[in-house]
């Protein structure tokens, strides 16, 4: 892959590991922004709005510009639907997710024309309301920005 | 969480990572059985059978009997869902992907009862059917055995 | 419910039952118009196609007239979502299908007014493509027609 | 088919028939555990949680095992499929629901390794949220407990 | 195409088009019956209670007849997965729209026993429930009535 | 809307209208970088194909990018979801389509931030492969450039 960075395994990675655990891969860290964040909910809503939040907060998206909110809400969809995986619902069929979620926006292309690039993965668990109940699930969705 | 042993994460960090990068994680792979393969295709059937013929091979799953079978293709079906985002077909919709995957079989809850699970990753490419022209995309599917 | 009739539950027994089995059901036919079939595939062009032929051979519609195939057409396709179950997909994601099949056109309301509807019912087994790999599957669609 | 019991065959009934109706097959419920119940909701919450709590006060799942709490989950939205055909909602997109349902647990395979099954079947009317203004349904979902 | 009236170019046309651009197109609304409607909203419910009370006052549908409101459901449904592009669902992923809507009733096909058809057309904005971050967005329904 | 320029409604009306019925409209077109195009076909792939390859013929894109050909590619599948409204698929399930489709790319927004924006129309008809038996439908796709 004519690849340079990885933001898609960077972002797994960031969800993913304990801090220690991400320390080996603390140098694919240094050309990308991003940020990290959690969120527990039985509402969608909730969970899009934790991402969005942290990425604006975190400057990884201009928070006027619809263009780049536009990018990073397909983004977010897209890693929803690996998290959910067949309905893109939780609490309607009673299901609650507590996901960690990391946003990594760079220059994923060799080549300068493909400019840059967003990167939403969460991780975590999905499963009923009950403490327990409830087995690991990822998400990553890429868009251009 | 009350799992002793995270099979989800343990099938995304074999998918994502170099074996080089899995070296830190080694002992993680003690108290389960997986195994690893590759593929590239726009037809998803060459997608499923691969990794079903994998976890055939490695002994992963009894391979004459339905209820495994019935229970790694739902894991794989899950993990595919993740890849495709949205709808569950490549070459159809003019994508193709080109995915390293594993499977994960183990008892990942600290009740006995809880038996085994089994867990299939998928980490690599989707995009056009030109090389160059994709991004990066991750799938995991988690399913009682 | 105001229903007279209830060609949903007719077809659905159509398609369940042996000849034997529907015998103590045999009175609710007297007013409906009805037929069956069967078809097994890994295409779901042959399942559809199937139905259609059956529907054509026996009058239940007219068969150059699209308002009727209309209604036909997409009552199969809801039948075969309750088959298929997620995704309106059978060989493409490695799945065969042997159906047994029932279509009954009538009157289900009290008031003339709701005039004639048709229910297609479909009772099989859905699996991967090794005889014995299977489960049972139904499915039911209703239309105005 | 290798299948001595035909789970899904009746659950259907069960759902389906009245007690009446049900009489020719009552030898056929010898052989595996079961239990029946009704739900009308706009709210698929509710949908779930009641066929969730039959099975736990009927016995049919371990109540605090999450292995079989998931087995019924993935059966029971299975079977919402067939009822709601194409799109996992009823109240969001102004539809209500009046199902009876049941749910089967037992051997269907000849072969003892298969294991237990359990299938959970929808059998009732969807429609706009006006009495009359609805149609029959039907929905089965099948898994491996 | 046997079609003698495109009931579904009218509709959209009528969604589309402010009053002075749909003057050219005047003569084409002389055979058929059609009303036009305005609808903003997070929940989905009140798009399609807004099309079904505008599709009454105008007369496009017998009120107490189930079989209309059926084929104009299915009509609104069908629109709104072309206005929401894969997930039929708003306000719970976050999203809100703002649609002009006209349905259409008529008959377009040349052949008499073709009978009536309904068309419902949305045009307006899709986007995060801030003002300005939204794109536009189109949806057709049509259905035997 | 703070747009002032609809490149959806214009994408809408190219492959909608006749050539004199566009007349009225031509002034919407000196803005905007646009194409137009046909295909009949029971195949998704070689709908896909059509666009792209208009869409580069005419220079609407940058054809060895990624960046663009990922921007147009979620554009079409965002129409053909409209046009096939809730299964994207035509000769897997024996539909067949005709349609003309337009490709207009511009800048929508007041400011100049937003940038340029791409929408994808389709009209035309879906139906079985049986001339006649269509109906008409529409799709559109807009995503950032």
């Amino acid at each position: 892959m004519s690849q340079k960075i990885a933001i898609g395994k960077i972002a797994v990675l960031l969800a993913t590991l304990t801090e220690d655990e991400m320390d080996p891969f603390s140098s694919t860290l240094k050309n990308v922004k991003y940020c990290q964040g959690k969120v527990g909910s039985m509402n969608m809503q909730k969970v899009i709005a934790a991402v969005e939040t942290a990425a604006k907060r975190h400057s990884l998206i201009h928070d006027s510009q619809y263009r780049e909110t536009h990018a990073l809400y397909h983004a977010i969809i897209e890693g929803i639907e690996g998290v959910t995986r067949g309905q893109t619902a939780i609490g309607e069929i009673s299901r609650t997710v507590g996901l960690r979620f990391a946003i990594v926006r760079g220059e994923p292309y060799t080549s300068e024309e493909e400019g840059e690039w967003i990167a939403v993965a969460f991780y975590g668990t999905i499963g009923a309301p009950i403490k327990g109940l409830e087995h690991e699930t990822i998400g990553l969705g890429i868009n251009h920005i």
